[in-house]
């Protein structure tokens, strides 16, 4: 049986521009749910993980406009709510099509925690900005009273809180998403876990407590694909490639290459930090961490990225292609 | 291995009285876990199902207040949302727990959808208020501009919104939780499941679409007990025990009991349909469908309740006991 852990894009859920209304978000789960089912037809066992950015952003916009009337929950109760939201959209869209196609198959989000290290540098240079955007007036306030730390948009011109973006360095509930894609006896299930990065905690006095922060996406992805001892990570996005000198003359779209090869790549600057950076990342950090294979491409490109070797195919040294 | 599907109440998670913070929350939810984990030191494993009435609420409320800015979901997300955000809370304390008392285990909670009828006459006849209260005005213009079904809260004097309380029919879930907590290679999961009584969905045209409901939460944990073939339901409330005769001179403790005298007893409107009826009902479907034991008594004695027999205890008729 072939098994990936596939970290699909905001762009799975909702197209850029689109409002975010539960119809729009429906319509584009059902048409990524349609090209994971046509992967898991193939044979593939698969599990999940996604973007919260979009949805998050107005949980906490509600929470904050209805303040006075509704005491607000912290940021990581906001991130669970989060995973419950898509982690459902999901599901609902994912068993609809294997109901759909007659396949006894079953798709389930899991909550899923996230450990992260409270000597983690990010906790003294918050640097992810959430929620609302205030005035610069409204902006002081907040730091004032909440102790936040604001920062501007310039593109938008409003301020925004940031929260500390830790590293990931532990998946709470690594076995159980495990025991779901391999412990299979009959079937496996397809799992959604590390909705929105995960639930960010950290360890105090030997228990796990919530933290005001958020942890990148694709590397929570990476790390749970390596707790779960997956060989294959593919990152889902709105390319075909991960392109070299993107957007010069000299462009050119990365199609096999290895681990060595992608670090140098990173260390010269050529993914930029908001959009390929992390990304490329998170496929040094599962290769260099027992992973085999990293594929990025486009969400439509699945099965022919999965098998006809289209997108870029990232591949630990040592792994003959 | 003795396993138990657990149906917690509201008091496990927040006190009668209580301001729904997250501190009150944590705080009571650190004390059931304490409570679950004694159990399940005593060689339980368990399933724990979970009410979410405070929880959706607020979550509601904020969704209210701030229609104008940021569109509402749907009351299905809603529920799913809770199940994120409980789930996230319970499992936290539970793994925590776990972690303290040097246990190798995980709790894990699921999102969770349930089957319901599109023809159950629940949708023609809404009957469980949920949300804000309106004044009359408000209430009047509800009706016209949503369609909703509005009624009056003597008690409280406001206004407030019914839905349908379709009965469940499958749990959508059902195959991954039964893995999770009977699959054990190892060491079983802790799995929580079936929140706010799951996410109400209706088959159509061959695909799962959730509607604007909510599941009795009991009936959902009883029909999830039978669906994973479980043998036995504990519901876990603010009593010791089911009384018959309940506030009168002639009130008693039911220690142990049958299947078919818990449904003389039912029929003869002993249990009240705000509180103890839908247990007593839940109890009697659970026993139905093949259960055998059927355990009711408070949080606080639940290892009293099975290990030493506290509690009431109803049995199937044809279970020797």
């Amino acid at each position: 049986m072939k098994t990936a852990v596939i970290a699909i894009g905001g762009n799975a859920i909702l197209r850029p521009g689109d409002r975010l209304t539960q119809e729009n978000q429906m319509k584009h789960v059902a048409e990524t749910a349609r090209g994971l089912v046509d992967l898991i037809q193939r044979g593939f066992d698969i599990v999940i993980t996604h973007g919260n950015g979009p949805q998050v952003g107005d949980i906490l916009l509600r929470a904050e406009i209805a303040r006075g009337e509704v005491t607000p929950n912290a940021l990581d109760v906001c991130v669970a709510e989060s995973q419950g939201q898509i982690g459902y959209m999901l599901q609902k869209a994912l068993s609809s099509e294997f109901l759909d196609r007659g396949m006894n198959k079953i798709a389930v989000a899991l909550v899923t925690q996230v450990k992260v290290s409270e000597d983690d540098p990010a906790f003294a240079n918050p640097s992810k900005p959430i929620g609302k955007y205030y005035t610069e007036e409204e902006a002081r306030r907040m730091e004032h009273e909440r102790g936040w730390v604001m920062s501007l948009d310039k593109r938008r011109g409003g301020w925004r809180r940031l929260v500390p973006s830790p590293e990931p360095t532990a998946i709470v509930e690594s076995t159980p998403v495990r025991r779901l894609v391999f412990g299979g006896e009959d079937q496996a299930e397809v799992v959604i876990a590390c909705g929105g990065g995960g639930v960010p905690v950290v360890l105090k006095g030997g228990r796990y407590v919530g933290v005001e922060a958020v942890v990148d996406k694709d590397l929570a992805a990476a790390l749970l694909a390596n707790s779960i001892r997956e060989r294959l990570f593919v990152i889902a996005t709105d390319v075909d490639h991960v392109f070299v000198d993107y957007g010069k003359p000299s462009q050119r779209a990365l199609e096999k290459t290895t681990l060595s090869e992608m670090k140098r790549l990173y260390d010269e600057g050529q993914f930029p930090s908001g959009t390929m950076g992390p990304k490329a990342l998170a496929a040094i950090r599962f290769l260099e961490n027992g992973g085999e294979e990293v594929v990025i491409t486009a969400t439509e490109k699945l099965v022919d990225a999965l098998e006809a070797g289209a997108g870029t195919h990232i591949y630990r040294d040592d792994i003959s292609r």
